[in-house]
C-alpha cells in the first residue's frame, strides 16, 4: 500500500482527467466523488475507478464536456438526457436546479438516462442533507445480484442512499440491496480467502465459496426475500422514470466500452423546519443505547465512514500500489487516451 | 378457525363500524383495507385491528368523521394533519388530492400527522398503482425494533412499500424494515414454540427464544446493519416531513388509549409512458428464472398475496374464531361502545 496525502491524491487524479481532456471544473467534480469515497473507506467507488473513467472517454462512451439537457416534464419532474456524460457532473447539475425547484414547490425529483456511474450515493446525500433538503437517492447497475430463491443474476446492485439533515449535521445511509459487493469477491479473491457460505452461486446457479466461480455467477440479495424485494422495487422504479435499459440489457458502469444506460434518480424534499434537535436527540439516544451481547456499542450509519475521514484528511489515504501507480502514470498521459480495457 | 364468506364478513365488519358511529362511506373504506389484508395473508393487519379501532372511537382517540386538515406548503407538497381520524380515511383523501398534484406537476409528496393507524400498505400502493402513478409509501409505528447491535427496543417496524405500474398489473412490495412481525411473535406464543434464534432480545437485551420474553422486548431489524440503517433512515425521513413523534415517544397504533403521534408520508410520480411493457417483460424473465438449489421457483414480491386473494374471493376467508365471535358482537353494540383495552 502507498500511503498519499489528500493533495497529492487529488492532483494526481485532477491531472490525469485533464490530461484526458476534461475541464478543470468537471475534472474537479469526479475527483472530489471519488476522493470521498476513498476518505470514507469505500475504495470500490474511489480511485480504482478513475482508469475505467478515462478509458471511457478515450473510447468515445464517456463525454466530459456535456452536463446532460434538461427537460421539465412537470413543475416538479426533472427528466434528464444525460448524454454519455460524466456521472457526477450530470448528476449534481440535475441535484442543483431541481434543488432549486424543490424549495418551490416542497418537492422535486430528476430523473437521469444516458448518464456515467454515479458512484458513491453518499457523497450527494451528504452534500444535499447540508444544504437543508430531504433526499431519496437511487442508481440502476449491471445485473450481478440473483433474484431470491433464483439460480441468476438479474438484477443490478440497487443502491439506495437516504440523507436527512439534523442540527447535528446530515444523517446519510447508503446501501446496496445486494449482500456483498462485487469488490468484496474480488477482495476475497486477491487474498485467496473462501467466500462465507451463503454470500455468492457460481455460473450454473450453484451455492460456491470459490471467489473466481462467484465472479462468473452471481451476488445474494441482502436479507433474504426483502431485500430481493427491494432490489427489484428500485429496478423497476427506476426504469418506470427514466427509461433505463433493465437487468441483464444493462451495459456501462462496468465496462469501457459500452454506452451506460443505466437510470439514476433523485428525490429532494424540503423538510418541515424545526424538526432537526428532535432527530438529533433521537439519533443520540440510539448511540446511547446499551449494547446487545458481542456488540461494543451502537452504531448510527455514516459515522465510522465520517471518523475514517476526518483521519485520512490528517493523515493520508492507503492507495493500493497498482492504483497509485497508475494514477501517476495517467497524469502524464496525452488525449485522447488510447483504448484501455 | 371460521370459515366465512367475503360478503358475510364485509357486512359484519361494515354493521360494528357503523355501530360505533362510523358512515358508511368512512367505514366502507376502513373494512376495504382490513378485509383486503384478510384476502391476501396478512392477518395481523386484518379483522383482528377492528376491536382496537372500536375501541379507539369510543375512547375519542379515533374521529370517524373527519378526513383530516390540508394544506399544501408547497405545490407539491401537501401537509396534512390527520385529526386523529380514521387511517384509510384521512390517507385516502391526501392520496386522492396528491395524486391529482403529481399528474400535474410530475410529483407530489402527502405528508401526514396525526392519523391513526393506516394498515396495510400495499393496499395503497396496489390502489395507486392502479391509477397508473409510481408510489413510495412510508409509515412509523410504536418502537419494537432493536438497533443493529443495540439491546433496547427503540425503531418502529417501519415499513415501506412501493408501487410501480406495468402492462400486466401493479407491481408492490410492502415490507417492514424489522425481521419478523410482532404478530409472529405472538403466534409463536399461541402456539408455544421457541422463537429461531436470532429473532428476538428480552427486556434485558438478552438473546432469547421465548416468546413471552420476547415481547417485553425487542424485535430484530431485518438484514442485520443495513435493515436497521434503512428502518433508521425511515423513522427520520417520516418525522423530518411530518414532525410526527420518534423511537419510544411514538403512541396510538397498538393501544387504544392514545392519541396517534407517528407519521405517514406517500410520495406519488407520474412515470414515464411507454415502460409498461419492458417491466413486466423484465419480471417475466425473474418469474422464469431457474430457481437455486432448495428452492421450486423464483417468486415475485406480491404474487403469493394476490393468488390468496383470488382464492379466498371464491372460496371464503378462515378467521380465528374469536375475531369472528368478537366482530359478530360488535354488528350488535350501540355506540359509542364502552372503554375496551
Amino acid at each position: 500500500m502507498a500511503l498519499v496525502s489528500v493533495d497529492e491524491c487529488r492532483a494526481a487524479a485532477q491531472a490525469a482527467l485533464q490530461a484526458a481532456g476534461v475541464d478543470t471544473e468537471p475534472a474537479r467534480l469526479q475527483v472530489d466523488l471519488l476522493l470521498d469515497a476513498e476518505l470514507r473507506g469505500v475504495p470500490s467507488h474511489g480511485f480504482l475507478r478513475l482508469e475505467r473513467i478515462i478509458a471511457r472517454i478515450g473510447n468515445g462512451v464517456a463525454d466530459p464536456a456535456t452536463r446532460g439537457v434538461q427537460h421539465w416534464r412537470g413543475d416538479s419532474f426533472l427528466s434528464v438526457d444525460g448524454q454519455q456524460g460524466l456521472g457526477p457532473v450530470v448528476a449534481m447539475q440535475a441535484v442543483e436546479v431541481a434543488s432549486a425547484r424543490a424549495r418551490q414547490t416542497g418537492i422535486a425529483v430528476a430523473a437521469i438516462a444516458n448518464n456515467n456511474h454515479i458512484g458513491m450515493l453518499a457523497w450527494y446525500a451528504e452534500a444535499i442533507a447540508q444544504t437543508g433538503l430531504v433526499c431519496i437517492i437511487l442508481t440502476t447497475s449491471e445485473a450481478l445480484v440473483h433474484p431470491f430463491g433464483g439460480g441468476k443474476a438479474l438484477l443490478g446492485t440497487n443502491p439506495i442512499a437516504i440523507g436527512v439533515p439534523t442540527d447535528t449535521g446530515p444523517f446519510v445511509i447508503d446501501l446496496a440491496t445486494s449482500l456483498v459487493s462485487m469488490g468484496e469477491i474480488h477482495d476475497h479473491g486477491h487474498r485467496g480467502v473462501a467466500l462465507p457460505a451463503g454470500w455468492a452461486l457460481d455460473a450454473e446457479g450453484q451455492p460456491t465459496t470459490d471467489p473466481d466461480a462467484a465472479r462468473q455467477g452471481a451476488i445474494a440479495p441482502f436479507g433474504a426475500a426483502k431485500g430481493y424485494a427491494l432490489g427489484l422495487a428500485f429496478e423497476l422504479l427506476v426504469t418506470a422514470l427514466t427509461g433505463a435499459a433493465l437487468g441483464r440489457e444493462v451495459r456501462g458502469t462496468l465496462d469501457a466500452d459500452h454506452l451506460s444506460n443505466k437510470g439514476d434518480v433523485f428525490i429532494l424534499i424540503d423538510p418541515l423546519s424545526g424538526q432537526g434537535a428532535a432527530l438529533s436527540a433521537y439519533l443520540e439516544t440510539i448511540r446511547q443505547t446499551p449494547p446487545a451481547p458481542g456488540f461494543e456499542q451502537v452504531l448510527i450509519p455514516g459515522e465510522r465512514g465520517r471518523a475514517r475521514k476526518t483521519a485520512r484528511l490528517a493523515n493520508g489515504i492507503e492507495l493500493a500500489d497498482a492504483v497509485w501507480a497508475t494514477m501517476q502514470r495517467m497524469r502524464h498521459s496525452s488525449p485522447p487516451t488510447a483504448r484501455q480495457s
